[in-house]
C-alpha cells in the first residue's frame, strides 16, 4: 500500500519511531527509494535542500552516523553545520537549553542531534522552531536506524508484515532494539530477543516481543537476524565475563545461522566486533547485509531531511 | 546619515573598533540590515561570494562566534576552510607567522582568526595578503562583537548617539568591552562601568568611560545593561570569593533591573552563567535581546565578509 | 615532451610514485599548470567535480596536507567529508578494513587517505571500489608531496632532467624522500642524500642515489636542496644528541648554501623549524622556494583529483 501523491508527514519532528505511524513510515520508506535511485547515478545530488542550513549537533562520538547524515545533507545540496562537544560552549558549562536556543537564533533550518541523555532531542523541539532530528538519545531511540534497517528487509524480503526478527545481544542499552521493535510491532512484524540475562530487561514482553535467553531458540525460523554491538565498557561493569566467553554463548557463527531460516538475512548497526558478536565468516558471508544497510542509511535520512522539510511523494525534483 | 551608495570600506583587514570611523561603522551596521533581511527568507542564500575561500583560523576555543562566522560564509556562498590549534601544525610547534604564511600560499581570499594572544590579527595582516578579520585576541578587540552589540541596540533604540549603556562585570579581561567602548564613544553614546574593584583595570576613564564599582549606581537611568560572562577561572586566581558572592553582587537581578530606565534592554555576549552574573528570569524575561543578538551577529559578519571583499553598499545582489 | 591530449592515467588510484611511468608523472604535471593558472583568478573554482563525493580519512594530524586537499577539492566543487581518527569509530576498535568497507558502502567518488601505517593505501585499493590517494602512509610514501615538489622544481629550473638534488636531513623515516626519489630517478634527475648515520638507512644507494654523511660534500654543485624536517621525537630516542648540534651538523646555513650552484632553489615539506634544519635567513632568503611548493601543492592536488576522476589532459573546463 503505497502513499498517494502529495502525502506529507504529519510530524514536524523525528524524535522517535514510538510516536510515527504505520503510513507515515511507508512514507519514509517510498521516498527513501527515489533517493537510494539518486545515490546510483554518476552525480549523485539533487538541488532539494539548497540554501537550507542543518546543524549536526553530535554531543556524543559517532562516525557513521554523522558521516550518513552529512553525505545525505550535501546530496540534498543543503550546507551543514558540524557542532561538537569538545570545543564547544557546552564545555564551559552550557546547559542544552542555551545551545539549543543559540543555534536556533542563527536560524538553522534543521538540528540532528545525538546526545547521551534519553529525552535530549525532545527538550529541543520543545524549544527550537526547526525541524529536531534525533541520531540517538541515550538507550532510548535512534529512529533512523530503525528506519534502515526496516528499509533494507523490505528491500531484501519484499515486506516487513509477517517477517519474524531476532535480535541478540545487548538489549539492555541499546536504542537501536526499542526503535527496532516499535517499528516492525508497527508494520506487522513478530521480533523475538535474547542475550546475556543480565542485558535482557524485564518487561520487554508488553512491547509484544518474546524474550528467550537461548539464543539457538530465538534463532529458529527467522527471516532476520540483528546482532548488537558488545560494548566492551560493559564488560568490566561485570555484565557478562569476557569477550570470548560472550562468543561461545551469543556469538553468531555458521552453526547457529543454520537455526534460522535458509534464506535468513544478517544485520548489524555497526561498527561489528568481528568474533565477540559474530563470526569473520558470518559477517563477510552471504547472508549478510550489514554494508546494504550503510549503502541504505544514506538513502534513509535524504528520505527524512526531505520529508521533514515539507517535501512530499511524488514531489522530487529530479 | 546613511552611507552614500557605492561608500567602500577604508579598511582592508577588520583588526578592531578602535582604528574604524564613524561612518566606516555605520556602513557596516547599514550593509547588515540587508544581509538581515537574506537571514528571514526561505533560502537564505546570496552568490555574493561564491568561488571565495575563507580560512577560520581559531586557535582557542569558540562554539558561536565559529559558528557565526560559517553560517554567514555559508550564506554568501564561500567556501569555509576551517582550522584549529588542535590537530593542527602549531602543536608540532610552528609559529604564527610561518602557519600564515603557509596558510596565505594557498591563497585563501580572508582569513578569520581567534587567538589568545593580543596583536595576532595585526601580525598576520602584516604578512599576509588576505584580508584578516579578529574574531577575539586575548583582552584587546572583538570587533564583530561589538558590531553586532551596536547594530541590536540600533535596532531596539532607533539610534546609538545619546544612549547610556551600562557594561557589568569582569572588565579587565574583556576584550568585548574593550571594542564596544571604541564603538560606542565613536557612535556618540554614553557609557558607563561596573564589577568587583579587582577586575576593574585602572585608567579606563581616559577612554571616555564613567567607572563606578556599586552596580546600582551604574545601572542608574541605563537604556542598555550589557552584562559581562563571569571567567570561573577568575575565581580561583582570587578575583572574587564564590559565585554565589559573585551573584550578590554583581549579578544582575530582576530588582536591579529597575534602577535602569523602564525601557532598558539586557545584552550578554554568550554563554551565559545563570544564575551567576545574570539572574534566570532575567535572562528569558522581556528586556533581553540575547538572541536577538545571536541573530543579528550573522547578518553583522556577512556584511564584513561582504564589505572587507570589495563590496559596497547600494551593489548588493539579491 | 607533452603528453598528447586525451592522455589519461592507467592506474586508478596513486599509492605512490614508484608504480607511475615518467609519462604518467608527466601528465599530472602538465595538468597541474592548467589547475595553477585557475588558482590566480578572482574566482578560484571550476565545476569540474560537481557532485562528487570525497572522503578524507586522515588517521595521523595532519594541516598543510588536510588543507591542501581540501581547497582543492573545493575548488574543483567537489563535496568533502572530513573523518580523523580522533572521534571515529577507529577508537571503537574497528579495524582499517571495516572502516574503509562502511565509508564505501556510502558510495563515495575518492577517498584520501593518511595512515600511520605503511600500505594502509593498498590495503583500502584492495577492498574499495574508489580511486584511493595516499596522503602519506608511514615512512613508505607521500606521492603528492614528490609531484608538487617536481612540479616545483620543474616551474623553477625549466626541467627535472639532468638536475642535480641534495635531500638532506631524516632520511631513514622519511616517506618523503622515497617518494622524491623514486620520481626523480625515473625523469632522469640525480640525487645525493645526507644526514646523520643513524638517520641514514643503508641500502639506499640500489635505489640508485648517492649517500654521503658529510653535508657539505653533499651540497656541491646541487641544483636543488631539499631540506628534511626534524622529528623532535627522535632525539629522545637518541638519534642525534640536541637541536643545537643538529643544527651544527646539518642545518642549512647561508654559508652552507653556498657550496651549492649560485641558483640553488632550498625546498622544504614543512612545516619547518627555524634554527634547527634551516637558519631563519635561509628560510626566508632569496633561494627559497618553500612557500611556491605550498602554493603549487594546491594544484598538484587538483590535477590528480581530475585525472582520476577519469580526466585528460586538453578536455579541462575552463
Amino acid at each position: 500500500m503505497t502513499p498517494e501523491a502529495g502525502f506529507h508527514m504529519r510530524h514536524k519532528h523525528l524524535l522517535g519511531i514510538e510516536p510515527l505511524e504505520a503510513d507515515e513510515i511507508r512514507l519514509i520508506l517510498d521516498t527513501a527509494e527515489s533517493f537510494l535511485e539518486v545515490s546510483r547515478r554518476p552525480i549523485k545530488k539533487v538541488p532539494t535542500l539548497r540554501g537550507r542550513t542543518i546543524v549536526n549537533l553530535f554531543m556524543e562520538p559517532s562516525t557513521r552516523t554523522r558521516s550518513s547524515f552529512e553525505i545525505a545533507e550535501k546530496r540534498l545540496s543543503a550546507d551543514s553545520l558540524n557542532f561538537s562537544a569538545s570545543g564547544s560552549s557546552v564545555s564551559k558549562g552550557e546547559s542544552l537549553i542555551d545551545t539549543a536556543r543559540n543555534l536556533e537564533a542563527m536560524a538553522p533550518d534543521m538540528i540532528i542531534i545525538r546526545h547521551s541523555a534519553a529525552g535530549a532531542p525532545h527538550l529541543l523541539a520543545k524549544v527550537c522552531h526547526s525541524s529536531i532530528v534525533n541520531a540517538g538519545d541515550g538507550a532510548h531511540e535512534h529512529p533512523t536506524q530503525a528506519l534502515l534497517d526496516a528499509f533494507t528487509m523490505r528491500q531484501k524480503k519484499g515486506k516487513i508484515a509477517g517477517l519474524r526478527i531476532a535480535i541478540i545481544g545487548d538489549i539492555l542499552n541499546s536504542r537501536v532494539v526499542r526503535s527496532n521493535v516499535f517499528l516492525l510491532k508497527k508494520l506487522g512484524a513478530s521480533v523475538v530477543i535474547s542475550g546475556p540475562p543480565t542485558l535482557l530487561p524485564p518487561g520487554m514482553e508488553r512491547l509484544g516481543v518474546e524474550v528467550d535467553a537461548r539464543m539457538e531458540h530465538a534463532l529458529e525460523g527467522c527471516d532476520v537476524v540483528m546482532m548488537l554491538r558488545v560494548q566492551r565498557e560493559r564488560m568490566a561493569r561485570g555484565a557478562f565475563p569476557s569477550l570470548r566467553e560472550y562468543f561461545n554463548l551469543y556469538g553468531l557463527t555458521e552453526e547457529r545461522v543454520r537455526q534460522a531460516k535458509p534464506d535468513v538475512i544478517i544485520m548489524h548497526p555497526g561498527p561489528i566486533n568481528r568474533g565477540v558478536e559474530i563470526a569473520h565468516e558470518v559477517a563477510d558471508g552471504r547472508y549478510s547485509v550489514i554494508l546494504d544497510q550503510v549503502t541504505n542509511g544514506v538513502a534513509v535520512r535524504m528520505a527524512v531531511l526531505y520529508l521533514l522539510s515539507g517535501g512530499a511523494i511524488g514531489e522530487l525534483a529530479a
